[in-house]
């Protein structure tokens, strides 16, 4: 693939309908997965200001501190016919950037990039008063949240470049290992794997496999414990890879067992619930309903997944009270987990995307227990 | 240094009396360096809300998402005696945030963490609408640029770890290799030297390093040919390095050694004249006049240096306009570079921390031109 298959030229032109749609009078896209999404430039997030600006009408153009020029004209943002707005050190971008955009009318409502810094956000406040400002989400996510058979291509070949790593995961666990040691292999697979960069790496043996956002620690792997290992990445791409599988250093305790296989089948329903026209928070009901009859409802303390593209965590978050219906290219974690505290705790994540006909899942390492 | 060196727990009660004194009701601090800076917990920026409020007076507490209670509770945070309001996943944490503080008072202005992301500022002005947000930097800047003894310590540390990095680039540079090559095993020895993360490995060999932000390329590098070396990292206490050695392999072109020993005069000065009472623009100036009487004052195309601390880049800016007197503790780059556009360029950095006699360098590999 491409930056073309991926960052298509086309999408500036269909962000700027979707700006007018939304009645915003433009998008101010700072470095971060927006601008990228956009341009298909990954811009360093630095104090100096990079910020793209999207009118809803009329040319857009990038603001570019000289010293960065070199590498916009090198990215994909070249593609896109636009004007490099190149300031200096002693210039004000912010005041360059409200003074062009107010040449082409009135600016009533701006959209900022999610993920743009206050000390950005509250300089454009101060050059353009009159703007109210939103989040340009509330227009990139209707875009976004609908992955082309190129993007969706990219998530899988992420999801088939971290069960490369699962696959070797088996080798690396082993009784008398910290957590950290294993950790490290696992950093330097994913990296081998064609990962350009380590997002996370979760290694929960026994009892701090009870908390999902453990890390690592120095604690010592021991026999017949199940450990969660969680981890992802970023392509070169730009796209994500976040898959859990949960092993067991040996025969688990019998109670372990138990529960795991009513995780597995809540996974399994969960993902075989992924349609077109379902919401979101049916997809985390149909993992929790299983888990909570079971009897583990309490120990299920986190959402059943989250939205994955060029962010690990993105719309949509399938979580009760998010009514969104699926649509096909919608791509997401389906990761319910049951948590006893102080014990031991499992998780099993494939990412989904929704398909015409179903969900079809980017990961395909086995989800039945892995005795190692 | 342990973590009660850098990250004193006095410190939270300083910030409060300085956000008082700012006539600021709060600082809102999601995870960065702000948040680091006041609290020492090193928070993951996640789409759930982190955040330490810290009010003008009363109690400071942390809302945490539920899943990251288990790292905030074994972060620094935990010695500072506040509360973690730990909110589920169906919960509104800035809700809760607000309706908290609400119960202190009026809030009438309220900090944001510099790097506080849109999809948080914005939820913030939502539940706090009478609240004027400005950045926290106005009150913490105060602060962060007067390093203590300790943060001095850190940044010593910190030099002398990409000191060690520079001495075996020597090494690494030869003609027949790529810059990626090249910048490969600079990366690994960074991470052997004690830093936990590689923030960038600029090698700009021949005209690529007459672009100051270049990164790595492809690009074989020729016998003759000047190269730039920028690298730095983060240690696991959160203190940077920053330093720049331009080397050559083999003889440079004679244009190119004469204008090196201008830019290593013109260093050299900078730095000697860095003293308490001194403003930040004089010592940009001091390296600027030498370069521009020698005739090279056009290819000197960026600010002299950049503050650092926990950030690689953070107050002072060394820069034309800056009028700020250097105090005891100020810790920045002195950084002057000369670009010849098409063909090559220098550049020379060190860290230099203010002291009552003076300037002192963080790092100590020579300054000459080193043929390797």
């Amino acid at each position: 693939m491409t930056s073309s298959d991926l960052y298509p030229v086309s999408r500036l032109a269909a962000v700027q309908e979707a700006t007018a749609k939304a009645g915003l009078d433009a998008l101010l896209l700072t470095p971060g997965p927006d601008l990228r999404y956009v341009s298909g430039y990954d811009a360093k997030p630095l104090e100096r200001l990079t910020c793209l600006v999207v009118p809803a009408s009329g040319e857009a153009y990038m603001m570019v501190p000289r010293l960065e020029l070199p590498a916009a004209q090198a990215s994909p943002a070249s593609r896109l016919g636009l004007e490099f707005v190149a300031w200096d050190e002693t210039d004000d971008p912010y005041a360059v950037a409200a003074a062009r955009l107010g040449r082409v009318g009135k600016v009533g409502k701006v959209g900022l990039a999610d993920r743009m810094w206050a000390m950005s956000s509250l300089r454009f406040r101060e050059v353009l008063p009159e703007a109210e400002q939103v989040l340009a989400g509330s227009v990139l996510r209707e875009l976004r949240m609908r992955k082309s058979p190129a993007e969706t291509a990219a998530l899988r070949e992420a999801g088939q470049a971290i069960d490369s790593v699962h696959r070797q995961v088996p080798e690396l666990l082993r009784a008398g290992r910290t957590e950290r040691e294993v950790a490290r292999d696992i950093a330097e697979a994913i990296l081998a794997s064609g990962h350009q960069t380590v997002d996370f790496v979760i290694v929960a043996s026994g009892p701090n496999g009870a908390s999902p956002h453990h890390d690592v620690s120095d604690r010592v792997i021991q026999a017949g414990e199940p450990v969660v290992v969680d981890i992802g990445g970023q392509l070169h791409n730009g796209y994500c890879s976040d898959s859990t599988r949960t092993y067991s250093v040996g025969e688990p305790p019998a109670e372990f067992a138990a529960y795991y296989e009513v995780l597995r089948q809540a996974q399994e329903a969960a993902c075989a619930a992924v349609r077109p026209g379902v919401s979101c928070e049916s997809i985390d009901a149909a993992a929790r309903e299983i888990i909570a009859e079971a009897g583990y409802g309490e120990y299920f303390i986190h959402r059943t997944g989250h939205g994955i593209g060029i962010e690990t965590h993105e719309e949509p978050y399938i979580v009760s009270g998010n009514g969104e219906p699926l649509e096909p290219g919608f791509a997401f974690s389906v990761e319910p987990g049951i948590y006893l505290p102080g014990r031991h705790g499992a998780r099993i994540e494939d990412i989904v995307v929704c398909a015409e006909s179903g969900g079809e899942r980017m990961n395909d390492t086995p989800r039945e227990l892995v005795i190692v």
